[in-house]
């Protein structure tokens, strides 16, 4: 069994979900979101996602990891801290020798749905099916976490890596 | 004595700066370039970044930092990449506890220079009078990083801090 953790990448609100598979199968773990205040300063702020994130990585051993990656057709000012908070996302599954995937939201519905033109519920609801669950995770940034790992999951599984 | 590092941050190439400073005059020590190769997947190009940056801030031991931000006008697939790393640094300072100033470009012109809209050889020429050096400090990112620890001393020195 491999453990996959999916990421969701935000600055206040990271979408984290961890599944186990045995490249076929799905269990569903546990999902949540890591929170920052916008009080802190940036590199405090980044430092809290970097120590929460670690946090996680040490409890649940993730091997792999799947994360969005961003999509910002307009806003650039708003885009920018966004990316720096991904970036140490990025850094931290670095840190911990996590073999890391990045996906579009395209791939991802495509992926999980086989419709990468899929709307947010379809996505949801299937994350909902494969993973077994009575009812569809919540927040919305936990379920696509739990999406991007499934994502990956299917990426490597194709590649047989 | 304090000692500053100044960032001028990228994705392919960071400038960086150390100075000493008593608040009024200043003392250069050294400065440099962190480079990574788009080879590299791009969490362990952060790790890379990282590392690098570690290494610079183990050696020189900074207790302040003045780092650039970023202005991107236009390209925004191009600004994320190295607003990624970006936040990696300023997740760096935060790690070994390092008082970080964030300045704007126009910041930075207006307190080494006095002139918000100074040119950057003006800034440069700057750089070299008050750090007393026989040259201007190549390559440019590491002058513009040096300018960022100008910039934070005295940023720092008029709030009195």
């Amino acid at each position: 069994m491999v453990t996959v953790i999916g990421i969701d990448p935000g600055l206040a609100n990271t979408g984290w979900g961890i599944i186990e598979t045995d490249g076929i199968r799905f269990k569903y773990i546990t999902h949540g979101t890591i929170n920052t205040t916008n009080k802190l300063p940036s590199n405090l702020r980044l430092k809290s996602i970097y120590d929460q994130l670690s946090d996680i990585i040490d409890k649940y051993k993730p091997s792999h990891a799947g994360i969005e990656t961003l999509y910002f057709a307009k806003n650039v000012v708003s885009a920018l801290p966004v990316a720096q908070a991904r970036g140490v996302q990025l850094l931290t599954l670095g840190n911990k020798g996590i073999i890391t995937g990045e996906y579009t939201p395209i791939q991802i519905k495509q992926s999980v749905v086989g419709n990468g033109r899929a709307t947010k519920i379809q996505v949801q609801e299937m994350v909902k099916l494969l993973l077994k669950l009575k009812a569809i995770p919540k927040p919305d940034h936990a379920a696509d976490a739990l999406a991007a790992a499934i994502c990956h999951v299917h990426s490597v599984r194709t590649a047989n890596v």
